[in-house]
C-alpha cells in the first residue's frame, strides 16, 4: 500500500493516527538538527517533520539529500503543529516521520513548480507534465472534468442520448481547410477527420434519435491565430422536431444550470437581440453586456454643420464612457493613438468632454455649438463627468472600429469582471455573407441552415438581406455556442447548394449522401454547438483555453513536448503510396 | 409546437385530451371507410384513427395518400381504444384525429423499418439513418449511451478526473500501424491518431493527476478482422500510487457496478487465475467460465502404451463433455471433421464414450483396457453418459485446438447464455511473446510493462518465462479489459527499449519525452483500457459490436453510406506537399 490517505486529507481528528503518505517534495527547510519537507499530491500538500530528538540519525542523514520533486513514501505519526498554518487545509497537523522510502528522484525542473511559476510558454508546454503539477493547471483540468460531468449529467437527464459518430469520415469543401488520413487499404484515398459531426447528427435526426449530444474533438487546418487549436472539444447537440424557440429554451437551461452548479450564479431569462441590434448597438455580434457603452448614432445631430469628415461618411457613432470626462489631454491622445494602430485603423477619433460644471470642451468645437454637444449627450446618455468619443466612416468598419475602442476602454475602466456572467442571445444572422476573396456569397453559418421562409423571397433580389434561422449564445463578449434549425427538405438544400456556387454534381459527390437520406421523411430539426475548451475558460473567470487543454499545441501547430509533427520514414510512405513533395 | 407528448407516452390517463404528436407513418390499414395508422417515434408507437364518421372528408382523402415513412404531425383527442394491444404500451389508447399536416414525405424504404428486416448488413449501412430508425439498432445506441453514462458517473465518484489527450499525436513503430495526417503548415511532416493514449496518460501520472480516466477513440490501421473497426472506443484508465492489488479491486468495482445497474446481476468476488492456468486449464487466455470443461492432461495415462499418435507428443489432452455419451457416430465423425478443418487444423480426435451402463467405447480400444479409459475419466471428471474428447501435438498447437473444441461445443449444446456472466481476471501474463515473423522477443503488452521483480534475472537467459505485472479482465469468453503495473525508472526503461531491439537513437527519438519525464520524478503506476464496444455488446448479450456504432465501417475499412474514404483533389494534394503513387 503506498498510501493510507492522501495530502490534503488529515486534519486535527487525525492526531495520533500511523499514516502512510506518498508524493513529491515541495519545499524542504533544514534547520540542521530538525527538517520540514512540504509533501505534495494532487489532494494537497501535508507537512513533514523530521528531528533530531525523534527521528533516527540514519533517516535524518537520508533525507536531508531530498530534492525539489522527489517522490517519497513515508510512515509517520500525525502530531500537532506548533506553528499551524491556517492558509493550509492540513495546517493544524504535520507528521512526524518514522519510516521513509525514495520512489523516485528527480532532476532539478526547469522551471518552479508553484503557483507563479518562473517558466515561459513554450518551456512549459515541453515539460506540459511538470507545468500539470502547478496548481493553477491541475485544478484547470479538474474544473474542465467537473463541466464536463456536468453538462453530460444534464443533457442525459433531460432525454438526450449521447452519440459517438465517426472521426475518419470524408473531405468536403466547405469553410476551413481538413486535415485528411490516407488510407493504406484503399489505395489513393483519403479519410478526413471531422470539422464537426454536422452532416451525422443531421442523419441522427432522420434516423429519430430526436436528441443527440456529444462531447467530441473537431479538427480544422487552419493558419492558427491566437488562443486557436487544430484540435478543440465541441458539446455538440442536436434535436427533432423543434422550432428554434425549443432548442433556445433547452440550452438556456443548459447554461443556467451549469453557471449555478458551477459558479453559484443564478440569472433569469437571457436577454435576446437581433444581429442587426447587435451590429446597430456594439457594432458586434457577440457584445460583452456586462456593461453599457451602447453606440449611439449621430448622423441627424452631426452632419450638415460644415465638418466635413462628418459630413462625408456613411455613418457618424459614438458612445459616452461613463466617468472619463476626467481623462486628460494625453490619455484621449493616447485613445487617439490606440485607434489608429494599424490593427484599428480609424483615421481618427472624435472627443467631446462633458465637464463636471456642465459645459462641454470637444476635439471639434470649430463646427459645433455647445447646444449641438449638448443634443449629443443627450441622445448617447451622456452626464455631467462622462466623455463622448465619436467616429465616422462606412458603416460596417466603423462599427468594428468603435466596438473595439469599447471594449479596449472597458477593460482599462475594469467593466470586465471575470466573475459576473452576462449571458445573450443574438438572433437572426444573415443566411450568406459576401466574400471579398472568392467575390460571391457564403453560407454563414453552414449551407445546412435554413433561411426564414418569410425572407426567401429576398434570396433572388437582396441576398446578404436574408436572414436564417440561426443564433449564437454570447457570454460575457465570447461567443460560447451557435447554431440553426436546419433545411429538412431536399428540394431546398437542392437550391441552397445552387446558391452557394455548387454544381448539382459537386453537391452530389459531397452531400449525396445527406440529400438521399432527406428523400426518406427526414423531420424538422435544429441544434447547437457550444465551444467547450472556451466555455469552461469563460466558466472558470479565465481569458485563455490554453491551461484548460491537458496537452495543447504552439501556433505553429505543434505539439512540442512530443515534437509532432514529425517526418514519417520511406517504408511508412510507400505503404501509403504517398510521396512528399517540397 | 411540434408535439406536446411523445408517441411512447400516452395512457389511459390520458383519455379525453387535446395532444399534438409528430412522428413517422410505421403501418397503415385503410378499410375504406375507417383508417388506422401506427405513429412512431423514439419513444415508442401511437395508434392513430382516422374515421368516416368522425373525421373530415378531406382529412380522410389526404391521409389515405400517406406512405410508409411519411413524417407527420398531428392533432387530435385520446380516446379509448376498443381492441387494446397490451403489447404496446400505449395500447390501450388511440388518438381520433382532427388535423393533421404531412411534415415530410418519403419514398419507400429500401428494407423494412421492422425489427427483423429484410436488408441485408451492406444495403442498411449504406442507409444507415433508416437503419437507425429501426428498435434493435435505436435501443443499442441508447444502452450504450446508458453504459457510458454509468461508467463515468462510477469513476467520476471514485475520484477520476476525465481528461482529453491529444488526437493529433506522433507515429510510433510499436504494433499495429498507425493511421497518419499530413500537417499543411509543417511541411513534409505527419501527425498519427493514437492507438491508444498510452504514453498520455502515463504522462498525466508523472504531472501528479493520479486518477485519470478517459472514453476515447483510438485508431489502428489494421486489416480488418471480422467484427473489429479502424476507430474504437476504450475507457482507458491509470492510477498513480498503486500496485496491482489496487487496480484490480478498482475495476472490478466498476464492473459489479456495471453489471448490478445496468443487468441486475449480482456476483461476488472475481475468480483470478494466472496466464498460465488459464493456458493449461482451457488452452486460453481469455477463457469463458460460464461452463467447466476443464482440460485434463492424460500424458501420464495415456503415453506409452503403445498408441503412436499419443506416444510421439508433446502433449495429451482431453475435455468431459457432460451428456454427450449419447452422441450418435455421425455426430461424432460431425466433430472429428470439424478439428480437421484448416481453421482448426488438428489431426484428428480421440473419443471415449463413457456409457450409461458403466462401459467404455472409445476410438482407440485397441491400445486401451477399459480400465485405462476408467481412469482418463476418473482424471477429467467424466461420468456414465459423458463424452471424452482427446487431442495430442505440439502444447500451445493442441490447447488452442481443444480449446476451439471446447468453445465449439459449449454453443452446440447451449452454455454459453449470453444473460449470464462469468467474469475472470487473468494474472501474469508473460512479458514477452516471440514473434516468428521478425525472429525474437516482442511486448505482449505494450514496452512500458513493468516485469516482475523476482523474474528480471530470468530475461538473459529466459526471456519467455518472464512474467509481467499484467492482467486481464475476461467476460464471458472475451476480454474486455487489460493492463498493466508500467515500468516507472529510466533506466528499466531503457533497458526493456534496447531488450526489445531499439537503438538508443531510436528509443530517444520515439519515446524521448516519456524517458525525459521520467527524470523529474515520476511515480509508481499502472493502469487499464476497456473496450468499450465490445463492453457494450457483451453487457446487453450480444455477440457482435455493430449495432452499437453509430456509423460502422465494413471489413474494407470503408463508410459506405457516405463512401469515404475518397480521392483528394489535385489542389488539396498540393497544398498538403504530397502526390500519391500507386
Amino acid at each position: 500500500m503506498y498510501r493510507s490517505h492522501t495530502c490534503g486529507e488529515l486534519r486535527k481528528e487525525n492526531i495520533g493516527e500511523e499514516v502512510i503518505l506518498s508524493g513529491w517534495v515541495q519545499k524542504l527547510r533544514n534547520k540542521g538538527f530538525m527538517m520540514w519537507v512540504d509533501l505534495r499530491d494532487r489532494y494537497g500538500i501535508t507537512q513533514l517533520i523530521f528531528d533530531e530528538e525523534r527521528t533516527s540519525k540514519e533517516i535524518m542523514e537520508q533525507a536531508s539529500q531530498l530534492g525539489r520533486e522527489y517522490v517519497v513514501q513515508i510512515k509517520g505519526k500525525v502530531i500537532e503543529r506548533e506553528s499551524k498554518n491556517p492558509q493550509l487545509p492540513t495546517g493544524d497537523i504535520e507528521i512526524l516521520v518514522s519510516e521513509y522510502e525514495v520512489l523516485n528522484a528527480s532532476l532539478t525542473p526547469p522551471f518552479t513548480i508553484e503557483n507563479d511559476t518562473d517558466g515561459g510558454e513554450e518551456l512549459r508546454m515541453k515539460y506540459r507534465y511538470l507545468d500539470i503539477r502547478r496548481n493553477p493547471v491541475k485544478e484547470s483540468l479538474m474544473f474542465r472534468h467537473k463541466v464536463g460531468m456536468q453538462v453530460r449529467n444534464y443533457l442525459s437527464n433531460q432525454g438526450f442520448i449521447e452519440i459517438e459518430t465517426p472521426y475518419l469520415i470524408k473531405s468536403t469543401p466547405e469553410g476551413a481547410r481538413d486535415f485528411v488520413v490516407p488510407s493504406r487499404m484503399n489505395e489513393g484515398q483519403f479519410y478526413a477527420l471531422p470539422q464537426s459531426p454536422q452532416t451525422f447528427k443531421q442523419l441522427l435526426m432522420v434516423g429519430g434519435m430526436d436528441k443527440y449530444f456529444q462531447i467530441v474533438k473537431c479538427f480544422r487546418d487552419e493558419d492558427l491565430r491566437a488562443d486557436r487549436q487544430p484540435e478543440f472539444t465541441q458539446i455538440d447537440c442536436e434535436m427533432a422536431f423543434v422550432e428554434q424557440e425549443d432548442i433556445l429554451n433547452t440550452f438556456e437551461g443548459l447554461t443556467k444550470h451549469l453557471l449555478k452548479e458551477i459558479r453559484g450564479f443564478e440569472i433569469d431569462n437571457f436577454p435576446r437581440m437581433t444581429y442587426a441590434e447587435a451590429m446597430r448597438k456594439y457594432g458586434n455580434d457577440k457584445p460583452d453586456i456586462r456593461f453599457g457603452m451602447e453606440f449611439t448614432e449621430l448622423n441627424d445631430l452631426a452632419k450638415g454643420k460644415g465638418f466635413p469628415i462628418f459630413d462625408d461618411q456613411e455613418l457618424v457613432v459614438g458612445i459616452a464612457v461613463p466617468g472619463a470626462g476626467a481623462y486628460t489631454r494625453k490619455e484621449i491622445d493616447n485613445l487617439v493613438a490606440w485607434v489608429k494602430r494599424p490593427q484599428i485603423g480609424a483615421n481618427g477619433l472624435i472627443w467631446v468632454k462633458y465637464n463636471e460644471d456642465g459645459s462641454l470642451k470637444s476635439s471639434v468645437d470649430k463646427f459645433y455649438s455647445q447646444e449641438d454637444l449638448l443634443s449629443w449627450a443627450g441622445l448617447s446618455g451622456a452626464k455631467a463627468g462622462d466623455l463622448i468619443l465619436v467616429m465616422s466612416g462606412e458603416t460596417n468598419k466603423t462599427r468594428t472600429q468603435l466596438s473595439a475602442l469599447r471594449m479596449h476602454l472597458a477593460t482599462e475602466l475594469g467593466l470586465r469582471d471575470p466573475n459576473v456572467f452576462a449571458p445573450l442571445w443574438v438572433l437572426d444572422f444573415p443566411l450568406l455573407e459576401w466574400d471579398e476573396e472568392t467575390n460571391r456569397y457564403h453560407a454563414m453559418h453552414h449551407p445546412f441552415t435554413s433561411p426564414k421562409p418569410e425572407d426567401i423571397k429576398l434570396l433572388e433580389t437582396n441576398p446578404g438581406a436574408v436572414r436564417a434561422n440561426a443564433y449564437d449564445l454570447v457570454l460575457n463578449g465570447n461567443e460560447i455556442g451557435g447554431g440553426s434549425i436546419r433545411i429538412h427538405d431536399k428540394a431546398t438544400q437542392a437550391k441552397m447548394f445552387d446558391y452557394l456556387g455548387f454544381t448539382p454534381e459537386e453537391a452530389k459527390e459531397q452531400f449525396g449522401f445527406l440529400m438521399n437520406a432527406f428523400e426518406f421523411g427526414a423531420p424538422p430539426h435544429g441544434g447547437v454547438a457550444f465551444g467547450f475548451d472556451r466555455l469552461v475558460a469563460i466558466l472558470d473567470g479565465k481569458e485563455t483555453i490554453r491551461d484548460y487543454i491537458a496537452f495543447p499545441k504552439n501556433n505553429n501547430g505543434r505539439d512540442v513536448m512530443i515534437d509532432a509533427p514529425a517526418k514519417l520514414d520511406e517504408a511508412q510512405l510507400r505503404e501509403l503510396h504517398l510521396e512528399v513533395k517540397l
